[in-house]
C-alpha cells in the first residue's frame, strides 16, 4: 500500500498560481489536481481553453507536466441526456453501436462503425458534441467481434469512476512529491525470469523510487511457490511492499509468466498504486488470469486468487499507448515501445533521474515482421542498459524462416487430413494462436483448404480483443482490414467451441479437423483434454508452435515420451499411449531467435552500454550474454534471481 | 533491535530433559539456558561434572551445540572474600598483580606475572581455586605495559554483568531459534569498501539469516555520509535494521574503515545484537573509536556518536580467539583465523546453511611473515567463495622486500640526523606504527641508533594492548617475549608524548628525534600537528610508510603538492609550505601485495570456485579479478557498492 508522505500541497499551490495567470479568467477553473501521470485543470468552459491551441502546449512547457484540460464534473450532462443528444448530432450513416461513459476522465467513448462519421470533417462533428454534451468524446470502431472482456472492463471502470478518480488522484500525488534526495544510484534485482523462463519479475531501484517490471507466475511450478512465485523473499522486494514504497508495476505484456501474479498482490493487499500497460495488454491479461483461476478451479485447486482480484488489476491500471512519455515517480520517465511478440506487448523503456541513466527492458519481442505485427522498435532517445530476454539465446537456436515453416505446417495438415486424423496444435490463447490462424486462413482462402479449424479455450476472446486494436497491428492487416474492408478473422472456418458438449463432439467426429487449443504446453486449459483424447490415434497429429519450457506436459512429449499417466474422468490415473505424430515447427515463434536477437544489438540506437541477459534458460542466457560481448565488445551480464545490478 | 520472534522454548524443554539424563544429579543442575553462542549449564556442585572428562564433550556431541558449565550464582563467593582466599592459594612468587571478576559468566580473571604458578603442576593451583571460591579461574600474564583501554573494558563487562548475561540470553535465544525455511539461498550486498577503500560493510543474507561483516566510516569523506558511512539506503539494509533482523556484526580488524561506525548504531537504536571479533580488536577498535570522536571534537565537530555508545559496542561484543567455530544463527557457523595485517585481524569464515556453501572474507591481511605477526591462513575446512581485498591489487603494485624497506628507512633516518633534522612518520595507531618501532628497536639495540623516538596519538596505548596479547603476535616475537624474557617494546628509546607541552617541546627542540605520530594519512590527529610546524625546514623529512587513501592529506603531499592552506593556531588558514623532504617507503604496508594476493589464491586450500574483489580502487579490483581469472580459470567478479551477488 501506497505510505509516502508526498506534500504536493505545496508545489500545487504554485502550479494553481502559474496556470491562474496564463489562462483566461473565463474557462471558470474549478480545480487542478495531479491525477495519475497528468495534472488535470477542471474548468466549467473547456471551449475558451481550446480555443488557444498553443495554450496547453506552452502551459506544458512552463509546467514540465503533462496537462490535460476537463470539464468541471457539474457541468457535464447526465448520460442519459448526453447519449440522446450524441445519437442526435451524429448522422445515423455512422452506425453507433455503444456510449459508455467514464466519469472518472470526463470522457464519453462512442464505438461506432464507421468512426470518420462520428468525427467529421476536420474534427467538427466531435467539435460540436464536446460543446453540447462537455463530456470529452473519444470515437471508437466497433469492433466486428465483442468482447466480453472489453465490455465488462469499460463497465467496471464507469461504476467504480469515483473510486478510480480517487485512486489517480492518490497516484498523481505520489508521482509529483517532492524528491527526498537528488538522483544518486540506480539497481535491478532478479526477482524473477533471470536465468530461466517463467515469474519474470524485475525490481528496479533508485535511492528515491522503486517499480516492478513484470510480476509473473510459473504455472509449471506452482507447486511450490518458491520456484512458481517471483522471490517474496528477496529482503528489497518485502521492504518495498512492507513499507509501501513501490511506486508503480509495469507490464511489457499479458502472458502469465509476465502478469500472471497481479492480482495476488491485491488479493493480499500487497499494494494498491498503478500498473502501467497498453490497452492491449491489460484486457489480454485480464482474460489469461481470468482463465487461469478457472483452471485451477475446474483442476480442484484453490485458485491463487479471486475474480474481485483480478478487478482490483483493472482498477489499478492506467494505459499508455506506444510513444507517450510519462512521469511515473520523481525520477522515472516511462515510455512503452512496440514488442512485435503478442498484441500490446512492449519494450519498457525508463529514462532516469533527469537523464542520469536509461534502460529499456524488451520483454518478450520479435525482430523480423509477422503475420500480426511489426518487428520490436530499436530506437530510443538514450539507451544505457538494454535488458533483453534470451529464450532462443543459445548459439543453435535457429528458427525455421517463417514462409518455410508456414509450408512444413501445411504439410502436416494435409497428411493428417489425407488418412482422416485430427491436427491439434495446442497454442497460447493469445499471439501463437492469431499468428497460426491468419496463416491457415491465408491458405484456407487462396489454397483451397477446407476442413474446420476449431478454436477453443479463450482463443476466440482473445481473437476478439485483436480486432478491437487494429492499431496495434502489423500495417499488412491494418491495410487489409481498413482499406481493403476484409477481416481475416472473420472467415468462416473458423469455428469457436463454446463448451465441454461441443468439444465431446469434435473429438468423437470422424472427419478430419484443425484445433488450436490453449494451453501452448500443456498445462492445462483445453488443449490438455484434446491430447488425452486424440494422442492413442496414430492418424492424428500434434504439432508443437511455441516454446515448451522445462517441466510442463508439452516438453516431455515433445522430448519423446510416449507413455503419460494421466487423470482420467473417474478420477483415476491411466496411462496415456501417445501413438498420434508429434511435430515441432518452430518457425511461428513469437520470440526473436538467436540471428534476430544479435542482430538487435547490432541495430538498437544508440548502441547501449550494458547488456543484461534474462528470460532464458541458465545456459541460453549466458551463450547469449558471452558472445554479444565477443562480438560488440559490449559489457554483459546473465544475472541471476536475486542477484542486484548496480547500473549507475 | 533484535524483533525475531524464537520460540526456543520448546527446544530448551527438550535438552533440558536430555541434560538431565546424561549429568549425574549430584550436580545438582539449577538452570540451563544459552547464552550467546553457548549452552550453560549451572550447577551447585561443578565438580561433579568436571571430574567426567568426557561427559561435557559427549553431551556437546548429542546437542550439537557448545556447552559451557559454571557454578550457578549463589554458591559463588562473594569476589572480596573470593580475592582473599586466592591470594591464600597463590604462592607469592606468582605477583599477582590484579584480580577482577566477571560476573555474567561466573569467572574471575588473575593477573599475574608469572602465571605458570597460578596454573600449578598439571592444573593443580586452579583446580584448587575452582574449588574453594567456585568462579572459573581464568589466568592471564600480566601485562609489562599498563593499558587504560583494556581496564576500562574490564570494568565496563563487570558493572554490567547482569545487563550482559540478559543480552547473552537473547543472544542465545536468536541464534537457537527453529529456523523458518530450509537454507535455500545466499547472497552478499555490497554497502561500502567494494572497488573502494573506506567505510567497509558486507551484508551476507540467507532465507533465515542477516550479518554484517565490518562496519567502517571513510574518514576522509565524512562531510558526505553518502560517501563516508556505508550504504544505509541500500533497501535491503533498511529492512533488515527496520525489522531488528539483523543476526550479528563480525569485525575483521579495528581500524576505523572497518568499525568505525559500529557505535553509531547503538547511538540510534539501530542494532542491539551481538558484535563478534577477536579480543584483541575489541581493545584496539574501541580505543580508535574513542580517538575518533576525540579528534572530531577537537577539530570543532559534532561527534559521530558519543562515548556511551562505545560503552556499548563493548557490552555487545562477544570475542573468539582463532579457530573457535561458533553457531551465530540458525544457519550460519563462524570462525575467525589469523590475517596477519593487525593485532587481532582475522578472515571471517562462514559456514552456512549446513554446508550449503563456505565463504571467506579476508579483510585486510598479509601474506608474507613480518615481524608482529604470522602470515594470513591460508587453509579452511571448505570453501567455496573467497571475497578479498585488493589495495594492492594493481598489476604494478609490488612492494619493497621488506628487509630492503627497513634498510631504506634507516638510510633516510641517519641522513635526517645527521642534518639535524627530525624525521616524521605518520602512522596508524594501530598496526604500522608497531611494526616501525620493532625494526627501529632492533637498529638501536643491534646498530646504534640513539636519538629518541616519540610516539604520540595513542600509539604508546595501542603498543600497551600489543603487550597484553603476545599469544596475537609472531613466533619470533612470542619466543624473545617468554623465553629471552626481552620485551622489544619496553625499549627506553620509545618515549611515549603525553601532552600538547611535551609535543610543542619536541617540536621546538634543536635536538634530532624521530617521530611516530598517528594519524597515518594526516587526517586530523597529532601527525597533523608536528606535519604543519616541521613541513617548512628542509632539514626534516616526512616518511610515508602506509597506504595513503583518495581524499587525504597525506595522498596530497604524496603526489607532490607543496602549497597546503591549513587552519592555524589562531583559527586563520594560512598556508604551509613544504620544503621537508618527503619519502615514501611501501615495504611495511600491512596490506598483501600484488605477488602476495595472487599467491594467496594459488595456495589457499580448497581452491575456492569463485573469488570477489573488494576494499581497493576500481582499476585495482578489477585488475585483480581479471587476473586472477585469467591465471586459475576461477571465477571472479569486482562489484560495486550496492550490487548484490547470489553465492548460492
Amino acid at each position: 500500500m501506497i505510505k509516502r508522505e508526498t506534500n504536493v500541497d505545496e508545489i500545487l499551490k504554485e502550479i494553481r498560481e502559474i496556470i491562474n495567470q496564463m489562462i483566461p479568467k473565463e474557462a471558470k477553473i474549478t480545480e487542478v489536481e495531479f491525477e495519475g501521470p497528468e495534472l488535470v485543470i477542471y474548468v466549467k468552459n473547456p471551449e475558451v481553453v481550446m480555443q488557444d491551441g498553443e495554450l496547453i502546449k506552452n502551459l506544458a512547457k512552463v509546467l514540465k507536466k503533462r496537462i490535460s484540460v476537463r470539464p468541471d464534473p457539474d457541468v457535464l450532462l447526465p448520460p442519459e441526456k448526453a447519449e440522446e443528444l450524441i445519437k442526435q448530432i451524429v448522422p445515423p450513416e455512422a452506425e453507433i453501436t455503444n456510449i459508455s461513459f467514464d466519469p472518472s476522465v470526463g470522457e464519453v467513448i462512442i464505438e461506432a462503425k464507421k468512426p470518420g462519421l462520428v468525427i467529421g470533417k476536420n474534427g467538427e462533428t466531435l467539435r460540436k458534441i464536446a460543446q453540447k454534451v462537455y463530456w470529452a468524446p473519444k470515437v471508437v470502431r466497433t469492433p466486428p467481434i465483442q468482447s466480453q472482456t472489453i465490455y465488462s472492463i469499460r463497465s467496471i471502470l464507469q461504476s467504480e469512476s469515483k473510486d478510480r478518480r480517487k485512486f489517480l488522484r492518490q497516484v498523481g500525488r505520489n508521482i509529483y512529491r517532492k524528491p527526498e534526495l537528488k538522483s544518486d544510484w540506480i539497481r535491478i534485482t532478479g526477482l524473477g525470469g533471470f536465468r530461466e523462463v517463467g515469474r519474470s519479475a524485475l525490481l528496479l531501484q533508485t535511492n528515491e523510487s522503486f517499480v516492478l517490471v513484470d510480476f509473473g507466475v510459473n504455472v509449471a511450478a506452482l507447486n511450490d511457490p518458491k520456484k512458481g512465485f517471483p522471490h517474496f523473499d528477496a529482503p528489497e522486494f518485502t521492504y518495498v511492499l512492507k513499507e509501501g514504497l513501490l511506486d508503480a508495476i509495469i507490464i511489457t505484456h499479458a502472458h502469465l509468466d509476465h502478469s500472471g501474479l497481479l492480482p495476488y498482490l491485491f488479493r493480499y493487499n500487497l499494494f494498491d498504486g498503478p500498473i502501467y500497460t497498453t490497452p492491449p495488454t491489460r484486457d489480454l491479461m485480464v482474460l489469461l488470469q481470468k482463465d487461469f483461476i478457472e483452471i485451477q478451479q475446474s483442476s480442484g485447486l484453490d485458485p491463487l486468487y479471486r475474480p474481485r482480484d483480478i478487478k482490483e488489476v483493472v482498477k489499478h491500471t492506467i494505459t499508455l499507448d506506444y510513444g507517450e512519455v510519462r512521469d511515473i515517480s520523481p525520477d522515472l520517465r516511462l515510455t512503452l515501445h512496440n514488442a512485435g511478440h503478442i498484441l500490446g506487448s512492449s519494450i519498457v523503456h525508463l529514462h532516469i533521474g533527469n537523464g542520469l541513466h536509461n534502460v529499456a527492458v524488451t520483454g518478450d519481442f520479435k525482430f523480423i515482421p509477422t503475420r500480426l505485427f511489426e518487428p520490436a522498435n530499436a530506437k530510443f532517445p538514450r539507451l544505457e542498459t538494454l535488458v533483453m530476454e534470451s529464450t532462443y539465446g543459445g548459439s543453435k537456436d535457429y528458427q525455421m524462416p517463417r514462409d518455410e515453416a508456414e509450408k512444413r505446417l501445411i504439410e502436416v495438415i494435409l497428411h493428417t487430413i489425407k488418412r482422416k486424423g485430427k491436427v491439434l496444435i495446442p497454442a497460447m490463447a493469445v499471439g501463437r494462436a492469431q499468428e497460426i490462424m491468419i496463416a491457415l486462413e491465408e491458405y484456407a482462402r487462396v489454397g483451397g483448404l477446407d476442413v474446420p479449424i476449431y478454436l477453443d479455450g479463450m482463443i476466440w476472446e482473445a481473437t476478439a480483443i485483436h480486432t478491437a486494436y487494429p492499431e496495434y497491428l502489423s500495417k499488412n492487416l491494418r491495410n487489409q482490414i481498413f482499406h481493403e474492408g476484409y477481416n481475416p478473422f472473420l472467415n468462416e472456418i473458423f469455428k469457436p467451441v463454446a463448451n465441454a458438449n461441443e468439444r465431446k463432439d469434435i473429438i468423437e467426429s470422424e472427419e478430419p479437423a484443425i484445433i488450436i487449443a490453449s494451453s501452448g504446453m500443456l498445462v492445462g486449459g483445453p488443449s490438455v483434454e484434446y491430447f488425452k483424447h486424440l494422442a492413442p490415434d496414430p492418424r492424428n497429429s500434434l504439432i508443437f508452435v511455441s516454446y515448451q519450457a522445462e517441466g510442463t506436459l508439452g516438453r516431455q512429449v515433445q522430448r519423446g515420451l510416449r507413455e503419460i499417466p494421466m487423470v482420467g474422468e473417474g478420477g483415476k490415473t491411466e496411462v496415456i499411449q501417445v501413438n498420434m505424430e508429434i511435430h515441432t515447427i518452430d518457425g511461428f515463434s513469437g520470440h526473436a531467435d538467436r540471428r534476430e536477437l544479435m542482430s538487435y544489438v547490432a541495430r538498437v540506437k544508440p548502441r547501449p552500454e550494458r547488456v543484461i541477459t534474462v528470460h532464458g534458460e541458465p545456459q541460453k542466457c549466458l551463450d547469449l550474454a558471452s558472445s554479444i560481448h565477443k562480438k560488440f565488445g559490449i559489457s554483459t551480464r546473465a544475472p541471476n534471481n536475486l542477484d542486484a545490478i548496480r547500473l549507475k
